[in-house]
């Protein structure tokens, strides 16, 4: 099956609204999700931003809670401004990335975004991350939250933010389709689109 | 009849996608558009920038103009990249401003943005709006031009910059439902649909 990658930071606002869509357009478009946790901190420290730039220009900031409200409600995605914004997702994207593979991964995303956007939970704490693992499979969270953090899983999510920044990303979501990107939640119609001929 | 304020400045990329959709739009909803010429530059000196974000970041500045590309396509409207970029859009900003109730005023803006986008044509440069004023009215172009320096008119350009700022303006094109703001040629549609019912 035809693959869409899909990068996400799990702190960022319309990557939440990409990770509550996003499934269901690729069923209707036949596609396969591949879910690419990164890491937006590093990305904007090489250019020059210490924080998100929703936060460093609040006129801007502003204007995204507005508007992320009212995408929420076009979509139906409860949705609830979150106290601390941007989350620190590290420990979350690090779970993501070392279980790739795992069949409870995409519900394990979903949830983290659901903890952060829509019930206001700190989802830097470990009690909340493994208070998700329990709901989403039947390991040990522990040992998975361990396993996170060995060297070579640290060095994977850092390459993958790397690769990404490569790749000529510079916020999130962002989508590709083989090597066509496509920036922020209000492209992702466009970004399944690509190549079918109705884009 | 309804309104929907509009506003924009000359030399910016998103803003040309919204010139030459937005009259059909209206159209179809009913709606009256108040075109509204702005300068980005002073709104972008108070955030820090001396220049388009766009220019600042190479990396955000490449994929801007892949994705107005394939904007352009998706709208069957022509485009080619400027050579210069931003344009000076000072000039023909101070004519649409002092000229906002002539009835040719729309077909003036909407042949500056072809200037600028689709006919590489310098828009700051005297010739280039007076070719396009002799297209679309009568009158002395030369007057046109000497009445829109005038101190009031240079003026009447600054307050409507800064009264954009003060609803919360950060980049064009902006359009206003009453008090609702929505930003980018992406949220035009969205702008349109508020208060219908169908937002």
């Amino acid at each position: 099956m035809k693959t869409i990658d899909f990068y996400f930071d799990f702190g960022s606002t319309y990557s939440f609204l990409s990770v509550m869509r996003i499934s269901d357009l690729a069923k209707q478009y036949d596609r396969q999700v591949v879910y690419r946790p990164i890491l937006l901190g590093p990305i904007f420290k090489s250019l020059g931003w210490e924080t998100s730039p929703f936060n460093m220009y609040p006129i801007k900031g502003r204007y995204m809670w507005r508007d992320l409200e009212r995408r929420a409600e076009k979509w139906k995605i409860k949705f609830r401004k979150p106290d601390i914004f941007p989350a620190n997702g590290l420990q979350a994207a690090r779970v993501a990335v070392a279980n790739a593979k795992e069949s409870w991964c995409v519900r394990f995303i979903q949830e983290v975004f659901r903890a952060n956007f829509e019930l206001n939970l700190d989802i830097s704490k470990e009690e909340v991350l493994i208070s998700i693992l329990r709901q989403v499979q039947n390991s040990d969270p522990r040992s998975i939250l361990q396993s996170s953090v060995e060297p070579s899983n640290k060095d994977k999510l850092r390459q993958e933010t790397e690769l990404a920044q490569k790749r000529g990303i510079f916020g999130a979501p962002s989508f590709f389709i083989q090597e066509e990107m496509f920036w922020g939640d209000d492209r992702l119609e466009d970004a399944f689109e690509w190549g079918t001929g109705k884009n």
